[in-house]
This record gives structure tokens, C-alpha cells and sequence, in this order.
């Protein structure tokens, strides 16, 4: 590792200890070093507050002149919540800017260092900037589509089964996996089951952590033609905001029957396999939703495949066999006739949770059937 | 790693080099060290050659006397295809004796310890002793239940998909998965097929290594109602013996039809699930075959799953998603009511395999519903 990568790695990490608190915004982390001693540090906490840079510079004062700045994301240049750090870059006197990667946003990218590199600051861009790409995926993602960043999560035996015919799932993983799914329902702005399952399990979809306060994410309910209980624990929206997203076909008086309940209700359009996922996600990115995580059944992961909408897997798979022909599995909708109709993905990585495994995998590149 | 697990890791490695090609023997391996200089190493080659032991010491020669010798099974004290070893090592005057492992064999586990140990001999047992039930777990299982060691293999989706509901499945794995199957064939004495798949694929099943010669295992064809195909691959038995397995209550003519191929017929009781997998499993030891690769698709697997027959599972996760209601997944069978009644495994390794993820697991101790 360079040493500029250590203080890149160093400015990452400041940065992922955000998770989950910045959205819409990016996760960004500077650091300022002077003659091999670090003056200034900070990171991006929540959206509205400052951003990395500020609290870098703020601590760095007169330290950051002729000094160098790590930076996980190229300076904005432009006007939003808070003024252009482009501009506070340039007034600094820094000599040498490092950026792990440009802005995705296609709209300003490059904007920032250029304007740096015309005030005659040193810019270096890429460093580290794969593990940038990845603590921003999600933000990446919104800027390059306009769409939350979708998560599809499953629990599964060894023999490929989510649960019994009968429905009957708790548990498959021990509690070690269930906390770690805590965690991400922690970290995204929702989490979306279809309405099959609140009708079978009458889930609240809160996140329950064992250590630290969590954070609730807005509950998406996929149901068609609003069939959700009146008695249904999502709808006790003072846990969590809920979203149903039904047809468009549905009529009015229906729908204000649960926004009287405090509930949103997003209709969609419908095609012949049921509510149309682009449209949803389309709609549901411009109510603020930026990412998703999907943890739906057998039904509702088939329509998100066959709309190309996964973004990211995160499967558990527990160490034992149920069997069964009639047992669930994670994914079911269109019968392919050969195997070649299967959707590559990547295995990212494989990790132990207690006796369960965790398989983090992202679509294969360029698989956009 | 003491000095005693040093050498005994090498006797184990030296052991485990003639893989497959000792069955229905042990792998055995020995090291003799005097004064810190190994002075005589060796290994059980085949059945029906010398054991390590024997090997050992002739390398040995005088250097024998007062030295350790280290094994990793028990040295025998019965007269097999050989005299027994303990009393060459009492002959050859070492003073002290290591073993990883007893015996496995009721009739005489600790019979050769003791012989050693009235010899005035130090005898140390257990070291390495996890590692040596390991190499041997096939051998272990045959000297307890009298029965060959069944692994069951399949290689799925992502999403527990074995093949597309038309059966087709070639393939679910890339190339370095696939050798890695062929090596284990090469190890294994049999490997199981349902009459479908012969029906289906029409495979030979034989040994395809790209380095070095396969030994092939013979093919054991469950087809209770003797329907294998006249032209099937696996009738070639010039290429490897073939044994099908049919209901006793198939007439002796149609048996008769197949023995004049050169095939083994043999008959088993059938239960209301079909082939009754327990008598199965003890003709077969019968035979003379001490371990079985089951290559079956979901119902062949349910069949051993539900008899408790599965010892070892060997599992390849391929980076790609399949979905489909109807799709095949790994085991079928009963269908159980609840996630409570899956049959507990502990997974043993993880290891990627060019794309493909391969995982070891073995039934938990205990889990014999």
C-alpha cells in the first residue's frame, strides 16, 4: 500500500461510518496531511449538514495551506445545500489534491478537479478508487439511472429452499445472519415485501438491533389491488412510514380508505405479470426512495429478475437440507427452457455468520437481458 | 505445530497422495525419525501391498532401533494379506511410537497399542487425530456401519436451481468445478445414477482428469423396472463395470438379458418410496464397494436424504440465477410441513473454484431422523 493509499483507505473508512445516514447524498471522508502528519480530518455525517471538506478544513486551519488533501470524491462545484467545496479547495492553498474518484452525477463530473487544476492545484484521481465505487454504489447508481439501487435478500437451505410449501420459514438462518440483515435494513431508505407476506406473517419490518438504536426504513408493500389487513402491523405507521404500491386500476375511494391510515399509496402500472417494477421504482426515486431492500418471496424476486432490476444479492445460506417438491424456492416466475437462459452474476464475497454462510454477488456486467 | 505434529502431518500427506487408490484399505502413512533425521518413510500403496509400516522400515533398516516411529492408524495385529505390523514394530526395536487415530474396527481397536505397549514400547495416541479421521472417513464409516460412504453432489444456482424444467442443465458449473467432480470420481469406487438421467443424458460416467489417467468408478443405474436403454453409454462395459439395481420383483429373464451385456444385476426390496436405499446400500458392501459418488437429480438425492443415507455433501453454488417455478432443484422428495423438520448439516470448507463456489458439509453428528 502507497502511502497514498493509506490515507485514502483512512478517508474510506471515516467515510463508511455513515452508512446508511447520508442518503441521498454520497458517503464522502477527507483527510488533510502536511509533512506526514495528518491536520485534518472529517467526513460527510448526514444530508443538510457539511460536507467532508468543511470539517477537514475547518479543523486544518492554516495547517492545510501547502498541505495535501485525501478526498473519497471529487469536490462539487456547485451550488446545493451547502456552497461548491470546489471553491473551499482552491481558497485553502493546498498544493496537491488526491481523489479516489470523479463525481458519477454525469451533469458535474470533472467539474471540480478541472476547476481545481486551473487554480493550479496538483490533482490526482483513482486512488483506491474501486473500493469508492463500492462504498457508492448506491449513490452511483441513483445519479447514472434515476432509480433507487435494489437489494434482493434470501435466507436458503443447502438444497435451495426459502421455506416449506406450507410458507413456513422460522427460522432458516441462526441468529447471527438475522442481525446481520438488521443491519442493512438499518442502512437502506426501504425495505419491500409483497403483500402475500404481510397476509401470511404480519410482519412489523423494523430493524431490530441488539447494540445500537436502528433506524426504520420506510415499508413497501407491492399489492396489486390493496388487499393489506386493517389490522396489518405495517400499518401502524407511528413504527415506520409505509408506501402500497397498487394498480393503477385501483379506485380512489380505496386507496383514501388507507391514506386516512397515514399511509402512502402509490399506484402503478400494470402489465401482464403485475404491477410494472420499472414504473415503481421510477416513482418510487422520485418520492426520495434511493435504495431497496427487497425481501420479498419466491413471486416478488421473480419480478424484480425478469425486470433486469436487481442491483446487488445478499443471500444466506443456512447449513441444512430440507428437500421437499413443493418446498419454496428463492426465486420462481418464468420457466426457462435451458439452463443458457440462466442471469450471470459475481460472487463478491463469502463470509461466515455464525454456523450460516453470507454470498454477497452483483449482476455480471453488461447483463442487461 | 509441535515436533510430533510435524512429522505426523507428513506421514498424513504422504497417506493422502495415494487417494483413491487404496480402497478397501486405509490410507496409511509412517515416518521413522531418530535424532531429529527422518530415516524412513513410507505409505500403503494399493490393497494387497505392504503397508506404510512395512515401507518404512525397510528404509530404515538398523537406523530403526530407538527411534519414533510416527503412523496414522494404528499399526494392525491381525494377519490380513499381510503379517500383522504391530509385531514388526516391536522387532524393530524403536522406542516410541506415535499413532494419530485407533483403529476404527471394533474387533480390534487398541489391540495393536497394547501389543506395543506389553513390548515395554512408549505409545502416544492422538495426534493429528482429527486431521487422520478425516483422510479415512470413508474407512472409518465402512468398519462402523458396514456400509460404503455415500457423497452426494449436485451443483446449483445461486437460487437452488439444478436444471431447467425440461431437465436441462449442461451446465450449471464452469471447467474448473467439473475436474474438480471428475477428480473424486477418479477416488470413489461408484457413482450412482437414476435410470432418468441414463434415459435423459445418456452419459458415461467415466473419468475425465486433464492431467493424468482417471481410474473409473464403476456405475451403479438405480432402475427398479430394468428400463435402461440397450444403446446406453453405461452398458459399454469395456470402459468401467456397470451394476444395475433393480426391484427383486423383476422377472429373471429380463435380468438374465443384462447379465449377457456383462452387466451386474442386483436385486433389492422395494419399499412405497421405491428402491429400498438401506438394503441397497448393504448389498452393494457386499459387492465390495466402499464409497459412493451419488450423482443423482432430486429425487435419486431425496431417496438418500430421507434414508439417512447421505455421509458427506459436496456442493458447487455456480454465480448465476436461474429462477423458475418449475425449475429442478437439488432434492425433492417429501414435502415437509415446517423449516423445523430440515435436517441439520455443519458446513466443513469453502473454496472457489475458478467461478464457482464449492461447498464441503457433513450431516451433524447426531442427525439420524
Amino acid at each position: 500500500m502507497t502511502t497514498d493509499e493509506k490515507y485514502m483507505q483512512l478517508a474510506l473508512d471515516l467515510a463508511a461510518s455513515a452508512r446508511g445516514n447520508t442518503n441521498p447524498n454520497p458517503l464522502v471522508g477527507a483527510v488533510i496531511v502536511k509533512d506526514g502528519v495528518i491536520v485534518g480530518t472529517g467526513l460527510h455525517r448526514k444530508a443538510g449538514e457539511p460536507h467532508a471538506e468543511v470539517h477537514a478544513f475547518r479543523m486544518a486551519g492554516e495547517h492545510a495551506k501547502g498541505a495535501t488533501l485525501y478526498v473519497t470524491l471529487e469536490p462539487c462545484s456547485h451550488f446545493g445545500k451547502t456552497p461548491p467545496c470546489a471553491n473551499l479547495v482552491k481558497e485553502s492553498e493546498v498544493s496537491r489534491v488526491v481523489v479516489a474518484m470523479q463525481d458519477p452525477n454525469p451533469a458535474v463530473a470533472g467539474k471540480g478537479i478541472q476547476l481545481l487544476r486551473d487554480a493550479g492545484i496538483e490533482v490526482e484521481v483513482g486512488v483506491l478508487e474501486e473500493q469508492s465505487q463500492r462504498l457508492n454504489e448506491r449513490f452511483i447508481h441513483n445519479m447514472l439511472t434515476k432509480r433507487p439501487f435494489v437489494i434482493s435478500k434470501y435466507a436458503m437451505t443447502l438444497d435451495g429452499k426459502i421455506a416449506a410449501h406450507t410458507g413456513h420459514s422460522k427460522w432458516v438462518t441462526g441468529a447471527e445472519a438475522r442481525e446481520d440483515v438488521h443491519h442493512i435494513r438499518h442502512e437502506v431508505d426501504a425495505i419491500l415485501v409483497g403483500v402475500g407476506t404481510v397476509i401470511a406473517d404480519n410482519p412489523s419490518l423494523t430493524t431490530r438491533l441488539n447494540n445500537r438504536q436502528g433506524k426504520n426504513p420506510i415499508r413497501i408493500i407491492m399489492d396489486s389491488s390493496l388487499r393489506t389487513p386493517a389490522h396489518a402491523n405495517v400499518l401502524n405507521v407511528e413504527e415506520a412510514q409505509t408506501i402500497i404500491v397498487c394498480s393503477e386500476e385501483v379506485k380512489q375511494e380505496q386507496i383514501s380508505a388507507f391514506e386516512a391510515k397515514g399511509v402512502t399509496v402509490l399506484p402503478v402500472r400494470r402489465d401482464s405479470e403485475g404491477l410494472h417494477i420499472d414504473d415503481m421504482l421510477e416513482k418510487l426515486y422520485v418520492l426520495g426512495i434511493t435504495d431497496i431492500l427487497v425481501e420479498g418471496g419466491s413471486v416478488i424476486n421473480a419480478s424484480f429478475l425478469q425486470s433486469a432490476a436487481i442491483d446487488k444479492y445478499v443471500i444466506y445460506v443456512a447449513p441444512k437440507v430440507l428437500g421437499g417438491r413443493l418446498s419454496l424456492t428463492p426465486i420462481a416466475g418464468y420457466n426457462a427452457a435451458t439452463m443458457d437462459e440462466a442471469w450471470d452474476v459475481e460472487f463478491d464475497s463469502f463470509k461466515k455468520l455464525g454456523q450460516d454462510l453470507r454470498i454477497i454477488a452483483y449482476p455480471k456486467k453488461g447483463e442487461g437481458k
